[in-house]
């Protein structure tokens, strides 16, 4: 039997219990796959005398977790702490400058500091490898660093959220509106106390910003994802997409195009669309996560499953140390960093599509025709109006208006017309629809 | 820059002249990802004057395909010749033994030959891979192999031919005939002159065979597969399906379990099921396969993309190239050969499910008690039934049953008291309900 994949594991909460437990009930089955066994030697949290309900009484405890990266009986430091800076960043830059392999989940700081961290790696010849930092169980890095690697990837999108989208197959099963199903959604441990990562979109852009650099062979740059969550979205906007033919989705959606000298951009946003429900994301219920890539020679592909959890973000973290104990390497990025282009965003007033746009308006007589002379001055196109009042809502009425396929510049421009309108009661809403 | 991949190719059809087309327009891309070129030295098919629209001057030609073995400047042979024995099987063996990687995208020599080749390929250290031969451009037997690699996965099915889902989904769009739709298939080119590999499952008992190999860890079984197509639904089967909320597709599944002595057994069927509508499945449509993998971590993984065509099958083609460029070798099952086990085929009496019959029977008196008296006799207790006359097909009439829960061998038991009964005027036609 060839040497065991030696170990050093930081971060023990239900991530790090479950890559443990992992590792154990399905060890024969790693071992062969892996072509050699996997062996926890060190483990290291904030708390040692928690109680986690696994045994770690076989493996070594180090007090200082960023101390792991320099014990010579480590070959691997997989790092399940979390946060973008701080302690895991400091254990994550020892590792590699001590020669260690790195595993992790930790989107925020890939999202951060990926490149530097790949390049150290690639620059050492260690493998750098973090599957479950994107749509947790669901093995979408590989699928395109490898499995699509034949294909200039031409757009990538997907559900990447999954208590946003937790939340939104709620409110449409349920016409409950945003706050009352974010607050059972946290009693049921499936929202954070502090809810603002996932429901204002930043873990999905996190998550974007990763894939975007891999799908598009863009350096990474989550500054520049374009990121809006759910928290205004209310029960009236999902019914209004529901008789449109259309359920709501958070989507993170990145792509390249030539701007006028025929330099490439990147475009990413994170943003609450419109999805037709014959689009296979529309059948995306629960706190599943699903991406959809589309190559010049594959087509269209969708991995789907579920996007958070212990099972399936330990099951991505043991993928990822099978493949460093079967010797793959690999760019962490697809390609080497100093190949990935550095792309400036894409502008985004030329992208042509249909858009939904709510605003909430005083119900007095005149606010209509306000709202769409400015649509009409901006050069928008009207396909729907619908206006329903809200009378328990003190006189407040919703305008949901879709528009014909228009450059997103008008839709800015009538916005920018309305703006500062004593007929608006609340900042308009406006979603993207998205193409079949 | 590293030295070259070198490639002999052999078949020079949709597939062989996609994987050309593909090296040349992503050339760039491909040796970033690769790390180094991927050339196509040497190729070979049946008719050299054959005009294919591609260029083929600057590739050596071989009249004899099976000498491209033996060629000393190639490193890979790329096997798109099909067909589960002859030059194909010839030219995957001598390459193999001289020494060469192999690729190929043939599911009958791997469904047939697949163990063998692969003892070969791992006794000599060499990479053999043949993602293209299921699921055309989808990623799935490396999603599986790698991505999935931790788990023991429970279940594996999905749409594993796309002329099938072709057909049936045209069916449920246009309430045709099998028939009917068929003749359309043949003319646009989406089912063979000869359709009886496609429409009988056995293509998809093919892709179900290496599936199962890889995802339950045995040996390739492919004449095992209980095996049945689609050309006996008729137009009233699937609207019969409509009406109690299901879609009809063609469904590969595999399972390990344990008989009474303990011992693991696969079962491997590829048969026409029922899909409920709210099942991810059920919105596969056309020509689109879907893989749908259970594992004991990850939960349920979906794999969905385009299964066949040269775009998508050459992408996969490609990607085992590249994965062979990084020196990714590998056990092509997952496992080495040695490793997977040898499992009897599991008996399916005892599997628990609902089921769809439907007979054909002559009208008059008494039929339908014949039917409901049998059902009793074998114990097989009826949730719906529907009678449906046929006045235009002389006097014969359609009875669907819809069963509770129950074991098989209950339905194999009535199917066998109605046997030879006068009142059948076609053979019964029995379909599982997919579970949610």
């Amino acid at each position: 039997m060839a040497e065991p994949l030696r170990i050093a594991l930081a971060g023990l909460g239900t991530v790090g219990a479950g890559v443990i437990r992992l590792l154990e009930a399905n060890r024969t089955l790693i071992t062969s796959r892996a072509g050699r066994p996997i062996a926890i030697v060190a483990v290291s949290a904030r708390d040692r005398s928690k109680n986690r309900g696994i045994d770690l009484s076989t493996f070594a405890w180090e007090d200082d977790m960023t101390a792991m990266a320099a014990r010579p009986d480590v070959d691997v430091v997989v790092e399940l702490v979390g946060g973008s800076d701080g302690p895991a960043l400091t254990l994550a830059r020892n590792a590699i400058r001590e020669g260690k392999a790195l595993v992790t989940a930790n989107k925020a700081m890939i999202a951060h500091h990926g490149l530097a961290l790949a390049l150290a790696a690639e620059t050492a010849g260690l493998p750098l490898k973090f599957e479950a930092a994107v749509a947790g169980g669901i093995p979408v890095l590989k699928g395109l660093r490898e499995g699509a690697a034949a294909n200039v990837i031409e757009r990538i999108y997907g559900i990447l959220n999954g208590t946003c989208n937790y939340i939104l197959s709620t409110m449409e099963d349920t016409g409950r509106d945003f706050g009352d199903v974010l607050k059972e959604a946290q009693q049921l441990g499936y929202a954070e106390a502090d809810p603002t990562f996932d429901v204002e979109g930043i873990d999905a852009a996190h998550k974007l910003s990763i894939l975007a650099a891999i799908a598009c062979g863009a350096k990474l740059d989550f500054a520049s994802v374009d990121t809006s969550g759910i928290s205004r979205l209310c029960a009236a906007d999902i019914a209004q997409a529901d008789s449109l033919g259309y359920v709501i989705r958070l989507i993170g959606m990145a792509e390249t195009e030539r701007d006028e000298s025929g330099a490439r951009r990147l475009f990413q946003r994170v943003q609450p669309y419109l999805v037709p429900r014959d689009h296979p994301l529309a059948h995306v219920d629960g706190a599943t996560n699903a991406v959809v890539a589309e190559g010049n020679y594959c087509g269209r592909l969708l991995f789907q499953g579920a996007g958070a959890g212990d099972g399936p973000t330990a099951s991505a973290v043991v993928a990822d140390l099978i493949d460093v104990a079967r010797g793959e390497i690999g760019a962490p990025f697809s390609v080497p960093v100093g190949e990935l282009e550095a792309l400036e965003p894409a502008e985004s007033g030329h992208r042509m599509g249909r858009r939904y746009l709510r605003f909430t308006v005083a119900d007095r007589p005149g606010v209509l025709a306000e709202l769409t002379a400015a649509m009409r001055d901006a050069g928008v196109s009207i396909e729907s109006l619908i206006q329903k009042g809200r009378p328990e809502e003190g006189g407040e009425v919703l305008v949901a208006i879709v528009t014909h396929p228009g450059p997103e510049s008008q839709v800015t421009e009538a916005l920018r017309l309305l703006d500062g309108s004593p007929s608006l009661t609340a900042p308009p809403l406006v979603m993207q629809l998205l193409a079949k």
